[in-house]
């Protein structure tokens, strides 16, 4: 296990810096901080300062969060220039986060140029797919020549969520068939067998796959020109609205926070009461892709803001599933705490709420590749 | 049922014209032709040809494929010029379709303007959908102003062949939950119960759902830019390349026919290799969607010419379903002709072939309009 060091994990977001100081092995978090609504143009300063206000603490290792690692990536890993010219180049298909990432690393580089800094990749674990997960019925040369498939992301999420559930079922995670659904303000869905990720519903881009708070999914690719047609726009705009005005804010009009379309609805609201079944019906048909997708599942797991939280939605995508041996526990459901079954004691499927810690799988993964 | 009546069946495509003559209500085929590679102004010619040949028969009704019926037709009707206007009207969300229907009608109405001329519309059947299926998780505004959501195609094909499900299982079709597989150049999954379409795969367009052919299906919208970009432009090129070049076509290098991909695959080919296994795998996992849709199913129906012919096809679909209660009768899978079932004696799930015949129905909902 080695001695005992200090791992700073830093996820430095499009509009915000989040840090957990945690000392390792034991996993003791030391310290955090958000900082939210971060101007592009403060971003390096804002970094200076969060490494300011950690001064008394000794940090041993960085742990960065890189949204794109592309096929490069496999696993997190020591950052060297090479690393750091990949992220670069991978900025092209995540051209919000990447390059914001990449200056979290060289401020903190330029700070501590003698520690360790890790990168920890969304994709990583996504790049066990097979090419029937991950290409799109494309020309086969925009794969080939330009890297066009599916990549996935929540990728550091769904391998914490799926370790913990392993270990709740008290089974090898190599004999288990799972459903991990991230269900926050972004949403993925994730088939993973024998402790792999074998298929995903996030795409190239994260605007991919189901709807979310304020993204629309995939939708019919012949939508796009109309959408420019009524807004006057180009692809990049019509791209923008899929983005940020789509999901549960488009169609309920009212928010991108499910709450809040919640309590709209049971106030009789129209729109959030379809916004509100269209969220929770597509959820569930994508259960059952993923169900199909397997061949059947030992266990489904809810975790993420909304997933966490919303013992509704876990009923609603649950409901309707015992034909494939799914059978919730509705009073389990409704009183979970932190960890837990919410399935039936001899329902076939497992159902499980798990709380997502991505930023301890990031600790992890430092505190090993900093021993080796 | 009403005297004797024959019913000239009509199927105007984008480069081609179909015909089928039957006496009604004896469903006997009197005569039929297809017509080939016709050039968009050699079309009213071509119809006009057809008609000539017909000459030494009487026809007493003209029944009208129409491509899109939108919101305003759920059923089959009989054409006046509010309907046509309709019609016309509907040409914003099928350009290539709607406009030559319409050259049929009036061609046909010209020659024999005291006939009954009947209009029937590939939407039609999914106008049954709820909120929950047929929205997409986009502003709102979209669909409540400019008519963007599912509409769905192949309607008639989905709506015979569940007919002659419920016939072949013994079973009112108010009973029965199906999931219909139209698997042929086009590719379109419908879920199916108290006989109404309830959910289906293709969309506001014909692109939309799985992979085809040559279309790619839904795809993350996000990709749209980087083909812009790839091949220099715009969004309508984009989504031509969507139509044309993509599916088995694109990944294949090969061919838009499954049967000649098979074959490549078969000697060795590694992206017609690649192409088999995406396209099963997505009609695999989306079965799986369907079923969630349903809660669980009692049969599922493979039609068309993929459908009703490739019994690897079907056995690639289906294997793997066990645990929904889908269990595939090998050998009556590989030695089936015309109507049959493929599942095992007491599976659960019945597996069926059923080959379509759009044209009859379109004659039966003719002859019947045409009794009223």
């Amino acid at each position: 296990m080695g001695e005992k060091k200090n791992v700073l994990v830093l996820n430095c977001g499009s509009s915000s810096v989040k840090y957990k100081l945690y000392e390792m092995p034991s996993k003791t978090l030391i310290a955090h901080d958000y900082l939210e609504q971060i101007q592009r143009d403060q971003y390096e300063d804002t970094i200076r300062g969060v490494f300011e206000s950690l001064k008394q603490y000794s940090i041993d290792i960085v742990s960065h969060r890189v949204v794109h690692g592309g096929e490069a990536f496999k696993q997190s890993v020591i950052i060297n220039d090479q690393v750091k010219e990949e992220i670069r180049n991978l900025s092209r298909f995540a051209p919000l986060h990447n390059p914001i990432n990449l200056t979290g690393i060289e401020v903190a580089q330029g700070l501590f140029p003698d520690l360790i800094h890790v990168a920890v990749f969304d994709t990583a674990f996504h790049q066990t797919m097979p090419p029937s997960s991950y290409l799109y019925a494309l020309p086969y040369e925009y794969y080939e020549q330009y890297g066009i498939r599916k990549y996935g992301f929540h990728g550091t999420s769904h391998r914490y969520v799926m370790g913990r559930a392993a270990e709740m079922m008290g089974r090898q995670k190599e004999q288990l068939r799972l459903i991990s659904c991230h269900i926050g303000s972004g949403v993925s869905i994730t088939a993973i067998r024998n402790g792999e990720s074998y298929d995903t519903s996030m795409g190239m881009t994260p605007l991919a796959g189901l709807s979310m708070g304020t993204r629309s999914g995939n939708i019919d690719p012949g939508i796009i020109p109309y959408i420019e047609e009524i807004e006057r726009t180009d692809t990049a705009g019509a791209i923008k609205i899929l983005n940020n005005k789509s999901g549960l804010m488009g169609v309920s009009g009212v928010s991108n926070d499910l709450r809040d379309v919640m309590k709209k609805a049971e106030e009789g609201h129209l729109r959030s009461k379809l916004a509100l079944e269209l969220f929770t019906t597509i959820l569930h048909k994508h259960v059952g892709l993923y169900l199909a997708r397997l061949n059947g599942v030992d266990g489904i797991i809810f975790t993420a803001g909304v997933g966490e939280n919303s013992a509704a939605v876990r009923d609603l995508v649950c409901s309707g599933l015992e034909f494939a041996g799914v059978n919730l526990d509705r009073e389990a459901n409704r009183s979970s705490k932190g960890e837990a079954f919410i399935s039936t004691k001899y329902s076939p499927v497992k159902v499980m709420v798990i709380p997502t810690n991505e930023e301890l799988v990031m600790a992890m993964d430092a505190f090993e590749l900093g021993n080796n």
